[in-house]
């Protein structure tokens, strides 16, 4: 391809802890490292922003009530999902192509996420091979997100990989069946400076030098509750089907054999003008009703936030954006920072909320802005 | 007349495909090259122009809901009206002076819908003839938008001009018996630089250098359903009541022969301090209750406003301003890349909230934010 | 008074016609040409100026929904009120110290609201006399507007006065028994430059030289209800009580022989934190339910306010600073330009909302924002 | 301790009148003379801010309606409270460390408060001693504010020596069990210059040089009902439990013995995201009924703020930063100072909301912005 030498990429590579005082910070920070395309590519979402604003504003319609009287003292946020027992209620998000970010690619977000000790997802827009995962992630608990091909038979060799890479749960992303109209990435005319070995079986090319609407326009974009239960059926693994934003649609991925419902409007970067994903939360919880656990991701920049989501209906919330800037600024250091910096700061939240337990949590009653 | 002389007017007149990534920077992008009077004409509104913005605002308070196991793949956003059938559910709404905006006026217009395969509205007050307009035309489908003269003979001959040139619909504005209070044509004593030839047989003058309240004022201001009955009554075709606001005008007009309902508030260019124009589209549609196909305008300015007008009622939507601009800017092959922006964008979000047809979306749950 | 030689107050003195595009622009106009101290005096309010903002936010809760179908031409804003026909439904509010915007004091806005047709207010505070004004007034109606005095015996004069005068009707304005809590004039040490030869039997000194706070600790502070009722006795005349926010106080005057209800904040002048006037309107409205006709102020800007002023409840409105500014700008002529601006808004709003009278603007449903 | 030497302080020392026309501006005047340090400590609060923001704009929610034929004259704002006969109903919150403000420390706001003639609450945080504060409360009445030690017995050493120094109600704040997330004395690496006698006794170091987080965490964090009986029994004194912000906890607090329940936030230095602290009064004082009187603080600034809470179920309001403030720019004159604004403000609300007495502001409906 004549342009392929024209792409010159110049990820970040310093490895380092860093100080958290407030993580809407290390977007700043990171923009300051990271080369424009791959920072407007993490940090940019579709059409106006609007949902990717409303991801955040949305917290602002539920206060969390101080209780004062309620004899806590070292409050406990472990939890477990499907067996895995966690020391805190949250994960990390499957995000593609973490070599935006850091040279070393996913292996270094892998090896912050395992150092620290939660479970780490695996994007099949990676841009490190499994083998090349693993060196980070060492035997820790990981989670495979796929993109599904339009040919089921290279489904299944990626699923047969990723279950023998270790996967536990299968996160099918269900909300790109093509990409968001995001201005940042058509004004960069954005490509990526790197290949996906996951997924390059079924791109024409590698997936270097290939922009997001190419690779999505050469995935499936026909998802159904036949592949919710394709996936399961296939993988005997639990399935999370990713994108999740209606009650409807909750109940749809049930009822297809998800183990799991993952509420996410993809931080933004898919349908402009969809609703804040906090905003839809509690009426997908209310659906669900219990029968599978809920994680919930796009907008968590706070301890208070996992407390809200919790208190909400989500069982286990998934961080993105916060985590990769971590990983520019420090790579697994920086990662592992920003990990221990919302532990901390969710403890902080429990106890002046006066909950001492994650089930504390889901039962607190939250305060209605009106 | 002695100022005569002094009008100079310099409309663009550059023929290309330009890139729309935001239809809203297209009217920064106009600013820079058509005239300020012209200019402000176009783009102003009445008042504090709070209308103006209200109908952009109007939007922000329904979301369109991600639903992600739709199996939806090629959505397909055509339709039809009035036994018209349209590749998209959007066309040009009727527009006063495209010559302000480009100097091939409403003949570049013209071409660029019609290459493009939608509906024409001809504004009477164009400042191109219709055979000057059918050059660009081509025999593509055509409305014809009157503003009535005071003289009943003098509208019959008008309307036996529209007919004889192929107008298949007739849209009678009736919101604009004088003119809005338009604090930026004021200031700017802005005249029209060229004549209106369809109306000029009902002004003392050709229309040039006549300021809009003039021509308003030499126009028809009893409007009343008797003027709905006459129009269809005389020209044997569907008549749309352009500028309705209100179930109780809807059910007048529906009442008084009216084969459609236009719903406007005219780009907010009357009454300021009306709402808007989305805002009223739900409780209209309501009481029209299908009886008769309703066209929105007022605000639209991408794929996610067409969905929410469709969820709330419309039947199709017309397109005003984002179309001039892209007129001002490459003449025909401008206006083709703004339509062509809009039906991308809307198959965009057709995909990504999950529906296969118009139908589907007329269907749609949209999200109330409180 | 020692300070009495420092105070020189150089007001405007020019007469001239003004151009009036948006009454909004007068005060940024007056700005320039009014000594500071009086133009802040004019044009503050108190607090953090939270209810003077109000009172422009109130406005945009209520819409007016475009009507296109009702047949009107050439609307009619006449109305009457106590037996005087006025061809607007606004009259000139009671204002102090008119002299702060132009030489001519309340002489100037006398002729203006005089030569266009409308009913004067006089304040007791004005810096002009009965017979000063009366110079400007040339026999037009005009009601009095009273602060009392502690004493009863020099009200019984003052009211002998305006009885004289030829006032029609007391204005007894009850919400300023004591100043706001003005900072612009605090932090410019204030003092009105000239005496105010209607209350000054009252005031220790002319009333130059003092503070509004040193004036009001003269005057009455425990208004009730007797005193309107004395009023009404003593005067013989239609008495407002003027200063209403509240459905309980409209009662009381009514039911202590008040003519009318003057629903007014005070432009946001007294006591900060109050709602917006246009707030408690329809609330006030609904109480008094036809009894006594009502006067509203505070917050009347453009013919869309004076609609939805009399949409909710009101039958007159009453101008105040605007036509300050105006005759700061242009003095009588000036005055005169403002008034002529607000019926040819009005008469515009009025076609536009398809209301041919006041009575159809008292019938029209407004749009309620959510 | 190696870095003992290089904490230098200078607090303002000058006493002296200060002029108050907005208590806003005071923190603006502040820091212009605090050290950065101290002034952050005092005026910041948590997290992103969130709740202190919402402190000030919980107010806006509410509106006091003017009231005019009250019949009111010199409104009489004094109450009591235990017994304790008091001007005005405010008093003088908790703060730590007034040293940071001034060099005269605790002892110049006493004298403050005291002069004027309301109650002080001494912070266990004072960096005082009880002698030193006496020099300047000189007898006053005086409440004791206490942050537990996890030892109880020397909790009822600091009880026995706050009894001792006549104090006559214990305040436990129980919203402080750790530290908020306060960005600001991170960011500065804020230690305080100075030491806290009063709890000395229970920390590794006499305070000088600890950080606040450092401090808590020395401090209990496990409170329960069983610590507010057991002050309670212990000192016998009525104790109110600070930090109330919910209707369980309120009642919680009386079940165990409180004798009076303190609404507050902490001034959003605690859990940011928790609702403004006005807006969780309403709830809280309908909970209570009226079996213990309730004193509020955080965010208030204007006497109308004092009149909002007393009419939303408040008995007494405490002051905190705008006092401190006062310290700071005048010692205990400056203190004096914005007590007396307050003292008046609160008189002209009563007046302009015609009410005479407490007890009626207690009666007075708020206008509830929608």
């Amino acid at each position: 391809m004549a342009n392929e030498e024209k792409v010159v990429y110049n990820a970040p590579s310093e490895i380092k802890e860093i100080r958290v005082i407030n993580t809407y910070e290390l977007e700043d920070e990171a923009r300051k490292i990271v080369p424009k395309g791959g920072f407007d590519y993490m940090s940019g979402a579709s059409g106006d922003e609007f949902t990717l604003r409303q991801n955040n504003e949305a917290w602002n319609k539920k206060g969390i009530i101080p209780r004062v009287l309620a004899d806590v003292e070292h409050p406990d946020p472990s939890t477990s999902i499907f067996g895995i027992d966690i020391k805190v209620p949250f994960i990390m998000a499957p995000i593609a192509a973490h070599g935006l970010a850091h040279q070393t690619k996913e292996a270094g977000t892998a090896r912050g996420v395992s150092e620290f000790g939660t479970i780490m997802s695996i994007s099949a827009y990676s841009g490190a091979s499994f083998n090349e995962i693993e060196e980070g992630l060492n035997g820790s608990p990981r989670w495979f997100q796929i993109y599904m091909s339009k040919d089921d038979e290279l489904n299944k060799n990626i699923l047969d990989e990723a279950k023998a890479d270790g996967a536990t749960a299968i996160i099918l992303t269900a909300d790109s069946t093509l990409s968001g109209n995001r201005h940042r990435d058509e004004r960069n005319q954005f490509v990526y400076p790197f290949g996906m070995p996951i997924v390059s079986r079924y791109l024409t090319g590698s997936g270097k030098n290939m922009s997001l609407n190419n690779i999505y326009a050469q995935s499936k974009q026909k998802i159904a509750p036949r592949d919710v239960k394709f996936i399961a059926e296939y993988s005997g693994l639990p399935v999370f089907v990713k994108g999740i934003q209606s009650p409807e649609d909750a109940l749809l991925a049930i009822g297809a054999g998800a183990s799991g419902i993952w509420v996410s409007n993809h931080g933004g970067r898919q349908l402009d003008s969809a609703p804040g994903s906090f905003a839809t939360l509690e009426g997908i919880s209310e659906a669900v009703a219990g029968r599978v656990p809920i994680v919930f991701d796009s907008g968590i920049r706070r301890g208070e936030h996992i407390f809200k989501a919790l208190a909400s209906g989500a069982d286990i919330v998934a961080l993105g954006r916060p985590v990769l800037y971590g990983l520019a600024l420090g790579g697994w250091k920086g990662v592992y920072s920003v990990l221990e910096y919302f532990e901390k700061d969710l403890k902080r939240v429990m106890q002046l909320a006066g909950t001492q337990t994650i089930a504390d949590i889901k039962k607190a009653r939250l305060f209605d802005y009106k």
